[in-house]
């Protein structure tokens, strides 16, 4: 049975919100006392760039999510389980971004090792997200009507070569564990700016009435 | 007195989603440095394999408390309760799943002590979660006007027989703990692809218009 | 300027869904391996005890709070206030739930200061509810059209009343702390089964017509 | 493309509901049993302190986040980012409380340091909603059609004066950690009492007749 996107919609909001929430969770509080204070501040800076990145790339995930939903009008089965995978790695990412903080200045390979989990799951969320994508653009049932369902497909390539970026960054990391978290900021940047335009058959005016309509 | 569905759905899509999310904070960082760090990364392996079937368990949950309350229209006071108790139990979950993954690799009858417990807890919500839907189909009134309420209260045989399923894998525990916890993963693929299908008197057609109008 | 209650809803849902969720994670795993694994359980019992009734608690208080919301058409400042008011107070339940839960089964007074804390916490949220509660039935300007206002003002007396249990389990407290955990299952219990009915002028089918059409 | 603001707003009720409830898991649990309990209560009330304040300012913020929303129509995507960057630094707000609370009665400096780095991290919010208000207000092409634009853009000097008060703490922050904290309690409580106020080229009836239509 196809139904309503609300309740997906809310429940995903929900997941972002919280993923993005927690990971201050993993800032530890500096525990020197006196002048030492600043020096306990400035030893967190791993934690606080990760904080950083990993908000940005969540953050951006988010916009798009939210996107594409703009543009789908029902949801079935399939999609709420893809929908389900896509959520299930995006909320490891506070634990990643942990171990990288957590490793990130160690010498002996470690960092590196670190920062290739770190990537490792963005790859894993990248194919998650075109899985998921794939299966909205394959047939284009759930579409709303403006929607340009050919032109939503060809994006498919595209979206398919962004992602490449992603396993690069695995190559990164047994370089260097502090630029690997500099790329996958810059990446995050890109998405942020670069949305994969969903082509409409009629003009955005008529989209936004219809979905005035719908609620 | 009798309300509308809008805020029951929103408190447990958000209690779900926090639920299903903090499942990540039980995964812990591997403290290993230098070329011990996947070593330390291996040895996580029953939190990872726990987080994925919870994970799974919890979303299967979630679309099918949500293809129930899409065929409710109204929520009257026994339901908010009922509802409550099937989230009360639920939310259990991130514990014993915490409890099976650090034990699930101990020798002397732990493991399979916590995998009892583990199982308890599904014998709990499958009880729960039957007695929520025996109040819904038992009279029915609560249905929106499309659904077969005589079809709708047969699903409640099979439904129940389904759950038999359960208290098995409190038996299988004392067999063995990791073997229990990749019946729980098959059990919720089962359920993720078999949802008791509630029959509607009208193509379902109209049942889509008449929930549009009711947003 | 008085706004609508779409966006409060949906805030205090996300308050009391996370509270009522965070309670699990006081839950501590026991560390007790092989045969002794069900010991360390059972140890565990004034944390799961805890868990229900705060569990509960939470539960039946979002009830009362969708119930009142449910008669109530527009917010204005001193509401969002009030409301928040209740969500500061309400969000220290997990702490003292865990305060109570490690020192029940102490010796020499510890147990009762605790149920004395937890009880304490019950009268604060009691008090707010009831501002909460006397600014809402005070001028009644925010009430659906349909809601009797010198009937709802007329509740106050019997939720005033009702209020005097809280600071007897203060009193209880000092006697047994388990007993004064009973005490607030009961009294949870009996707000489940109890709400304070707000009168409405005319019959409750025209409301639902007003709040289908609000939406 | 230019969207509603119903996710946007869901999105962010739901970060604004977790950081406000996560403030409680900083509350730590006395460790002392007996007739030491309350010595033990008592000693944390550094983390209650902070606790009110922190809950109070992520509040009031909540509630002007909403208001400024009630007077949206549309978002776009750098809107979208904007409200990310202020819920980036808000996510932030348990954190730097966390660290004040332990240091706050602590000789040698580190008291003061902490409250410096909660006020900084206010003048980052402070700025964070500045930038945003600034954007909504610059063309004013998201508005409701009932707001007055030019009105709205000349709020800027007011709320840019306001945000004064927030660098001054943490000059303050040099003389009195517990000032500092008393001082933010002070700013929290004015711009509850304090908003900026939105004009409408129209009655306020027919702004609330158009947000109905909305719906």
């Amino acid at each position: 049975m196809e139904t309503e996107t609300g309740r997906v919609e809310a429940f995903s909001d929900g997941v972002f919100a919280i993923i993005i929430t927690i990971l201050v969770l993993e800032l530890k509080v500096p525990e020197e006392t006196g002048s030492d204070f600043w020096h306990g501040v400035r030893e967190q800076w791993p934690h606080y760039a990760a904080y950083v990145v990993s908000f940005l790339i969540i953050g951006v995930m988010w916009v798009n999510h939210h996107t594409i939903f703009g543009h789908i009008k029902r949801v079935d089965r399939p999609l709420l389980f893809l929908n389900l995978l896509v959520l299930m790695v995006v909320s490891v990412i506070p634990y990643t971004t942990n171990v990288l903080a957590e490793h990130l200045m160690e010498e002996g390979g470690s960092a590196n090792a670190a920062a290739v989990l770190y990537s490792l799951l963005t790859v894993a969320y990248a194919l998650a997200f075109l899985a998921f994508w794939w299966y909205v653009t394959r047939v284009g049932h759930l579409f709303h009507d403006q929607v340009d369902k050919a032109g939503a497909r060809a994006t498919r390539v595209r979206f398919g070569l962004g992602a490449i970026a992603y396993p690069l960054t695995v190559v990164l990391a047994f370089v260097s564990a502090p630029l690997t978290l500099v790329a996958h900021f810059l990446i995050a940047l890109y998405y942020a700016a670069n949305q994969i335009p969903i082509p409409l058959v009629v003009e955005e005016e008529r989209l936004e009435t219809a979905s005035d309509l719908r609620k």
